[in-house]
């Protein structure tokens, strides 16, 4: 079904912009952290979607900081881009930026590392296409996911 | 509250991907025709309020048409930018494109004229920066909502 | 599948009720543009589906205007009636109301015309029944709804 | 506030129309209880609030029964109106209709009384204006009403 | 497919913890009763899957009153158990729980009686399995149960 | 305001049930990794909330992978329980389990650390009570999230 064994990293960016309306917070007006995870959840999908040009499904979360809050009323800017392949899994990097709107400055409020799964018509893993970079910063990512990923499989031995 | 006179039209551009999922959609998968309205409000909304920086309404709708219908489990992106200022208001136009996971090519699906109204921090109509155009492209979304804006006013006055 | 080539207009009439909630608001407290719309297109397609017995899905919106803004807690009535018939496609005029509960009387918030299609069991477009005119008000409609379509069609030729 | 001693029972009906979509019904496509329920909850405050004009916060349900399941599709009629007034508490009766969109013939769904009580400005139970029947079923729901409610008290007298 | 002709009250009890958020709620910050009875219906629903191990319908709900509002912020706990057994249908008991976040003590909600009705692979009703009681407590509700239910039937009959 | 000094691990602990329906799944069926999420969060929340007796916001997701996918009409249960503070922080640790409707047997599907910092009245950090073991069990997860949260520390030096 996917005859593409390589694929651009440029080509699977996602960018998704919110407005967090009152129903997306607490009473005092903050974002609840659960909603703007479903938020990355969702934007990391699409960018592992494109990426693989298949179905695919959330199979981990690394190192997710909030750094600051975001409040009723603000712009938020989900971006996400996908670091690197290993086999039938894709890690995303998922950024979130509130930009109040009556002043035109973004701040960095939240950012992690998802991994997803390719699903495959069968409803099996499937392998995804190798991600070629083109970029100092592609490349960087990519590096770094394969460190990130050694150290997630020497804690799944160990725990 | 806003010292600025003129803005330039591609600072409040506003792209959004979304996920159509089943709760989007009527029992045969296609999306309904409310759903995708409130995202486009939403989009158009963001747009109206980087370039006001200020709370916006919607005012109204104009010419809008569904030419193609949207399924479940494909990603939506939902572009939005202002064509033109007068006084409060803004015309933002709004443009659905469907994009079916395992192929790349989008195919346009809906597209509107959204009109919104700056409201400043009393709850009032407040007066909308001029929008300032760079490109001919810009120039003729410019004009055109001219004259959308005169028909609209035309019919107002007979109805 | 359907026999009947002609239905009184009075006979697919809608109305529904809403309270409007926190959820369904801005920070101040007045009602989204995109939630007003997702019930007027509601109700628009009970009221098509209610002349044609068949799936609609929305094709088209013309002319809406807010022209006054709905509040949280207020009660919110939305009608909605097939104007006309042209084909597979109805135009159905949507209003909208906002009672204040504490005082009975009503205000206009919004109004406009929805188009819709007749969809077959075979997912295809399918003719609705002809639209019989009992009172002069639905007589005037009709007439009305007609230039619209024309309006329109001659608006599509051109752009 | 409120000066009106009393009310005809016909100015607090209130209809409300829905189309039962996805969302609401478990994966055989029949409606989850617990969302009539909160249909038929709002459909009744409204009411109770019409007839009042105050705020109002739901007290009690008494022989809710569903006689027949609702389907995906299918349009939902929801009923609502005051049977009887007791100082600061109302019974409305509330009655669930479904609607087959193919065919026109309606199916009673669910019916149950529901206790509301009017909530002044000061956060506190006042009173709600009396109710004046004006038809034979009026007369009989307001007499039933104080049978059910005499029954309720005498309940909670033993419990 | 179900070979269990009796099963302890005990196993199938459920325990669900809520956060009472704004959009629950009505301007006030008080719970809108449509929200809990969603969630008594979710607890009592699963409470009755977990007796019959079948997919349940809900039938009707007895006796249910509001004690005490719930509030924004407050943790909502619900609970659920099987009461006694009818043929296919079932008696589940729910009760609603607030808890001031700030403080630990909670305060009784809302109580209600809800039956529900086991439904088999094929569509209709099927019988659940008989409930075995092992405390007074069960004992009792079983007994309370069989009372409530021949009123209601009573009820039917005059009706 | 708030006079503690320590608490046991046993008070804080949350068990929440939900019913996957088909709007918190994909076509497939499969759920959302986001709602699931969504539901971690909110579980999380709410034992950070009973440790601290305060609001509490989300700071840190780590190592949450999900081990098997939950599908439409299963059972889920959430369960939340405080492994150990910091300060103002806590780290929570959530599991999800889901439960087939027609059998007893449950099966893990996901894990994850979640840290929560208490917020107090004033909008800022505020001391959570010391958390009090008394079983090994407790014992135990104390010590691991002590190692865990040295290696976020360590992480956010070099990062």
């Amino acid at each position: 079904m996917n005859g593409l064994t390589a694929k651009l990293a440029s080509t699977s960016k996602v960018e998704t912009t919110q407005l967090l309306i009152p129903p997306d917070a607490n009473g005092q007006g903050i974002a609840f952290g659960g909603r703007v995870l479903e938020w990355m959840d969702r934007a990391g999908a699409i960018a592992a979607m494109r990426h693989a040009r298949t179905q695919v499904v959330t199979a981990a979360i690394d190192q997710l900081s909030f750094v600051a809050p975001i409040r009723v009323g603000e712009i938020v800017v989900i971006r996400a881009q996908v670091n690197a392949t290993f086999g039938s899994s894709m890690e995303v990097e998922v950024t979130v930026m509130a930009e109040p709107p009556e002043r035109g400055e973004t701040r960095p409020c939240c950012e992690a590392f998802l991994t997803f799964v390719s699903i495959g018509p069968d409803g099996r893993p499937s392998k995804a296409p190798i991600l070629l970079t083109e970029t100092e910063d592609e490349e960087r990512r990519s590096r770094e996911a394969t460190i990130r990923r050694a150290e997630r499989l020497a804690r799944r031995r160990k725990g």
